[in-house]
């Protein structure tokens, strides 16, 4: 019988390194956990410790570059999640996301630029990666990104 | 002793007819369950199982039209709870919407847009319906939209 | 043994007196309670009642008058805890805060602005007040405020 995936087991047969911590700019958590409810703030795609991905989709940024913002905004999460749990197979369920996509007001594609979030946490998680989402776009994000990130996550009752 | 009105006899009632269900356009679900609570993805005024009302708000969209977004989008969330609980009156309380507004950046009257959308929810389900809410202008939505709204709902334990 | 400070008598060191309610302006509630879970709905910078602080950050509102607004903001959301709560020291966290601020396409400081509430928060709740956090730009906020906050805050059990 086949449990569902390790996701760390997963992250390595996919050839995946978790980035660094992502730096927190203000007076915030990065997670706050109520009960077995995880809170995510809002994650930018940085790399190496540094801000990454910046521009507007339907200006200088490409969905292609939008969703793998949103992939690399998406493993920052993930840092952050196994910086919380210690083990990201803690993870019971992925509840909701909202991806906020810095747009052109004629940009309509928000949806696949959140895709490449998605299909990351189905890819490692499975069905428990299988989140509701809302993609929207906006005016403008903190530090010039093209994506910010944030979320809801169930952890197993240990 | 009158109890609360049952919200599918409400429909009725007003002559409204749930539309089909709303389309899954990426790795997510229109909503997960984790308890008695109901995490809705951001849906979008379909009719027919097809995109209607795109546009700006401040541009070419009225705020009636608009409004009327708003309700239709909501009776799209209707559809989707209904598919989840089989019955709408598993209902215990709409806990929060939010409404994402297309907008110019001088149109300022999200909070009107937003009425089509609970108005309809405080008709049908009473004072189960009066959710807390929030209206922000974006610059841009998926498939082109003028409203998208997401959700939190609390259900009967049964 | 000191304990953590009463937020009633922070808001009094610090020469704050909190403001009148938030109007509703809308088919909706400024907080639905949920189990030990309130969650807040988008509020405004009303001072005496009023709109105050609109605009557009990047354009005619500065990042310091900006987290400004959002101090205010906050102070708004205080008023609508304590009509619920009774009393401010019932709240064991504040969960999460998303901050919506009117941007122009090329501001990018919105985390800057959203230090205005959050700063207000540690120094009057210290370590409860730590919430998580998102902070995006929009195109336009309701009544033209340049900042709208959503929050969700965790309350002792009694």
């Amino acid at each position: 019988m086949t449990g569902p995936p390790h996701p760390t087991a997963q992250l390595a047969a996919m050839g995946i390194t978790l980035p660094a911590h992502h730096p927190v700019v203000g007076t915030y958590a990065l997670v706050t956990r109520i009960g077995s409810t995880l809170h995510v703030s809002g994650h930018g795609p940085f790399v190496d410790g540094r801000p990454a991905y910046t521009g507007t989709l339907g200006g200088d940024v490409s969905v292609a570059t939008g969703a793998d913002a949103a992939r690399v905004t998406m493993l920052n999460i993930l840092t952050t999640l196994q910086g919380e749990l210690g083990d990201l197979s803690s993870v019971a369920r992925f509840v909701k996301l909202t991806v906020f996509v810095a747009s052109t007001p004629d940009f309509t594609n928000q949806h696949l630029v959140a895709n490449g979030a998605t299909d990351l946490l189905v890819a490692i998680f499975g069905e428990r990666g299988r989140t509701s989402r809302s993609s929207v776009g906006v005016a403008a994000l903190p530090l010039g990104f093209c994506v910010e990130i944030e979320g809801i996550v169930d952890v197993q009752s240990r």
